[in-house]
Parts: C-alpha cells; sequence; structure tokens
C-alpha cells in the first residue's frame, strides 16, 4: 500500500461559513474522515502547511509548498496538495517548474464547494487526486472533475460549475472512468529532480483592449519591472499606434506575447500585424497561456534558467 | 426582398497574403461576388468603410461604423458589418450600446480564413449574417460558425479554429439550423432608438496575477484613468495585500470587479475575500465580461449614462 502525503493549504474544499462567507477551518484530518473508500487507495498521511483562501496565495507560498514537497520525497510515494481553485493554475504551473524532474507524482486539488456540503464536489476530486498520487507517473498535475491536467496547461473556466479547469492547448494527462484513472501517453520527467525554488517577482501583466494607451506599456518600461507578459488580440495582434512603447519595453526585459483568446495560441508568422509585433523584440507565447508565461518567467529569471 | 446593407471594415475575411503576411484588400463588391445564392436572401449593397486588421480597430472606428449604421436608417431593412475576429467581440459590445434599441438588424460576422481560402468559413458567416439581418430582431449581433450572440456577451476564444466565439454566461441568440435561422425568444429593444456615440477613451482594465503589485493599482488611480476594470481571482477575489491600493482608485473612480475566469461571473457575497473587496468599493462586474466591462465603462462614461 503506497503512502500519500497530504498537503493542506486551505482553500473551498477546507471551508466552512463564517461571519463574512466562506473561509478556510478544516483541518487534513478532518478532510480524511469524509473520505470513505481511501483507505483501499492508498495509506494517507495529512501535514498541515497553510490555512488560505487562494486568491492569497502567492510566490512565497510556492515556495513552501516546493520546498515541503522537495523534503517529503524518499518518505512517501506521492503527494497531494489540497488548495483553493481560484489561484489553483498558477500554483500548479509554478510546482511543475519549481521541481523539476520530480520523482514523485504531486497531485493538486479542490473543489468549488466546502466538503461538507451536502453536493460537494470536494470528496469526488480529493479520491481522484489520491488515487493519482498512487498511480500516476512522476509529475505535477491537477486533479478536477474527472480530469487530470498536466501542471502548466491548466486553467479555471467557471467560478461556479464543477467542469472548473480545462487543460489549454494540451491533451488531458488523464481521465478518471470507473474509479480508475486512464493515463494518456506522457512520458515521465527523465532528468535528475532539482529544486528551483527562487522567483523573481518583478513580472507584469498587461491585457490589452481597444483603448490601451502607450503609457501603460512605458510604466513597465520604466517602473523597475523585470518581464512582461502581453495579451494581445487574436493570434497575437498588437496595435500599430502600441508598438513604438511595446518597442521600448522589450529593449529592457523579456516580453512575452500571448493572446487573449483561451485556445489556439499565438502565431506572429500569419498576419502582418504578427510580423510587426516580432519586430518590435517581442517572444511569440506559443501554445502557452498567458498565466503560465508569468509564471514561467517569475521562475526563469529567478533561477536563471533559459525561457523554454 | 429586403435591402441589407453590407458594410465593409476589412478583416481576415477580406483579406489576401501580402509581403508580410495576411491583410485585408477586398472590396465589398469582391466578397459579395462569391456569395452564391445570395439573391435568395436580400439585395445587397456594399459600403466600404474601412480596411482594417481589427487588432487596428478602436474607439473611433467603432464610432464610425455606429454614425454609419445611424446613415442607414430607413434606407435599408438590416445590416451586415464584415470585420476581424479579434477585436470583433468589442465592436459588437460597442455598437450594441452605441446604438440604443436600434430599429433594425445589425450583424458583425467574419472569417478565420480569407474568403478566397478554398477552405474558408467566410462564405458561410457572411451568407449567416444576411440571413439574419434579413430575417432577425433589432438590435446587435454577431454571427460565427452558425451562432448567433447577442452582442455584449461575444467572446473570441479561439486563434485558429472555426468555431471562434461563444456567447459567455448568456443564451444564443438564435442558432443556424438548415439554413435558416433558430432564433430563441429574444425581445426587441422597445423604446426610441439612439446614437449615443461619445466614449471615454481613458478606461483601463488589470488583470491579477498572484504577482501583482499595488504598483499597478496606483499607477491607474494617479495617472488620469477615469474607470478600472481588474480581473480578479474565481467568483471575485483580490489578494488582500492589494486591498488598500485597491481602495484608493475606488475613491478616484468607478472600480468593476470582474473574474479571469471565463464562465459564471463575479458573486462578491459568498467568499470572505469577495467581502472585503467588495468593502474596498468596487463593483461587481456580474455576469459581464471584462472586456464588455471595458466597452460599458467607456460609453457610460462618455454619454453620462449609468452603469447597469
Amino acid at each position: 500500500m503506497k503512502t500519500i502525503l497530504l498537503l493542506t493549504t486551505g482553500g473551498t474544499i477546507a471551508s466552512a461559513p463564517g461571519p463574512d462567507g466562506l473561509a478556510p477551518q478544516l483541518s487534513g484530518d478532518d478532510l480524511l474522515a469524509l473520505l470513505p473508500g481511501l483507505e483501499k487507495i492508498c495509506q494517507p498521511q495529512p501535514l498541515e502547511l497553510l490555512e488560505l483562501d487562494s486568491t492569497n496565495v502567492g510566490p512565497c507560498h510556492w515556495q513552501a509548498m516546493a520546498q515541503a514537497v522537495w523534503s517529503a520525497r524518499g518518505k512517501c510515494d506521492g503527494i497531494v496538495i489540497s488548495h483553493g481553485t481560484d489561484t489553483m493554475a498558477y500554483t500548479a504551473a509554478a510546482l511543475q517548474l519549481m521541481l523539476e524532474n520530480i520523482d514523485l507524482p504531486v497531485v493538486l486539488t479542490g473543489a468549488q464547494l466546502p466538503i461538507e456540503h451536502p453536493e460537494t464536489d470536494g470528496k469526488r476530486n480529493l479520491l481522484d487526486a489520491f488515487l493519482a498520487a498512487a498511480t500516476g507517473p512522476n509529475g505535477v498535475y491537477l486533479a478536477f472533475d474527472g480530469k487530470i491536467i498536466s501542471g502548466e496547461a491548466a486553467y479555471k473556466q467557471r467560478t461556479v460549475g464543477f467542469d472548473a479547469f480545462v487543460s489549454v492547448n494540451l491533451p488531458l494527462a488523464g481521465n478518471v472512468e470507473q474509479g480508475q484513472i486512464k493515463w494518456e501517453a506522457n512520458p515521465s520527467p527523465c532528468g535528475e529532480a532539482r529544486l528551483l525554488d527562487k522567483l523573481e517577482l518583478q513580472v507584469g501583466l498587461l491585457k490589452l483592449t481597444p483603448t490601451s494607451s502607450e503609457k501603460e506599456l512605458d510604466f513597465y518600461a520604466e517602473q523597475g519591472w523585470k518581464a512582461l507578459v502581453v495579451e494581445g488580440f487574436g493570434a497575437g495582434g498588437v496595435p500599430e499606434r502600441l508598438l513604438p512603447a511595446l518597442a521600448r519595453v522589450a529593449e529592457k526585459m523579456p516580453v512575452v506575447l500571448c493572446s487573449q483568446c483561451r485556445y489556439d495560441g499565438v502565431n506572429l508568422g500569419v498576419y502582418d500585424v504578427g510580423h510587426q509585433a516580432a519586430r518590435s523584440g517581442v517572444l511569440s507565447g506559443g501554445l502557452r497561456t498567458a498565466e503560465a508565461w508569468v509564471v514561467r518567467l517569475m521562475w526563469a529569471l529567478g533561477n536563471d534558467m533559459p525561457l523554454e
């Protein structure tokens, strides 16, 4: 029987009603006590790390989680992290990068309704995550509503519905079918595991609108930022009137151009407006989301790693 | 037989390969000549207004389109606007507001592949748009890939696939089925038509990430912006460390809090973090997208109209 660590960090799944709405309150033991049948999957071991609504989870918490995973290597066979849904996709992307070639499965999960709610999705999601951690390939995944999603590809698309996460521009890593996980071909990382947990915090994100101004780009060029992700239009369009300011930012720091369209990614080679953006010195975000690029730039600059 | 005006503005649909990739080149007559069977739907009348990649379409072009539609009232039975896909959702939202209670159907459309491409979706989309303009209720719609979407609810989700637009948090206005449009119950506006075409340009959009800083919010508070849309997390979460800066912006201008989750909208009454954001003085974006709110704030402030 495999030993699976449950790192708890808070989130809706562990929340209960308080004076001002839902806030995290349940312990790891509380969560485990609500999972009948878990003893058939693994031997769970709770470890309380944080107690946060994931709106308040940020880079220092990613570091705490990465370090806790790193410390647990050799002492367990896999790790489940219970986490709020709001920023779980950011955390999943960060852990995938910070735990390079990690040599056990790390599976994030959470819920849209508290685990004590009669209609909760939390029990199912947690059980799926334990199953994934006990049976899956090494790497960082997010388990939600029967989907197993690779860390950097996750996006939270819904604020209410159970089908809250999608895998963007990458096939699912696995599907839960009749109590089993059907893993897709997904080569495990094969280099040596490394903890690369430094993060550059001064990474900005600017989502363009038809009324975006050069002032906004100049703000990022001039106020100490170290990298910028720009969410442009379509396959990677930036309005002509913004190109001089875009070039000013790109002279000073890496600028990655992503799309505000959720699917199909950026291709700067198709349209005249894409060619013009590329000439301003920006890098194409390709198939990665803007969210994943923010995290990747934080990680790459923090650890002196290449962007790809 | 109804007379339908075709206002052309450029876009992929009217594009052809140039030295630097695709750029708009085809005239309205060129487009109409490629639509066999159109004579059975309506009598089309082309009017060339713009020749732009929609990445470069902005507020002054929305005004030109709104004014062209306004001038055409009484001279035609409906209007089709051919438009690039990149910012078509923004234009659709803007025209729906600027052409208040418009008394004919105005239908935007475009394509993912140029109309002269052998696999183009442009012919189908244009024919559907003419059908919608000839048979539909009054109002502003976007026709794409068999869907008829209400102006303010449209979002471009794909940079390549034909299924490029979705209706966010609002049922489709209609579906194309076997060459007919099945309109859903969709009460036409019933007040007097008005052209409300002024726009405030100083409306910002800040999409939060786990590393967003107070500096960014203060930039919007201090640099002459008139309104701000914040894309928060989940159902409307803003990290605690940003709340003081958020309150500083909200003291100076309307701040609307939307979600970076595409579906299900914002509800500040569920979580503690939502209550806290509401106490900072922000308005809930409800079910509208951040993109629609940027346009709505531009319009409301420009025309001295209420936000809802």
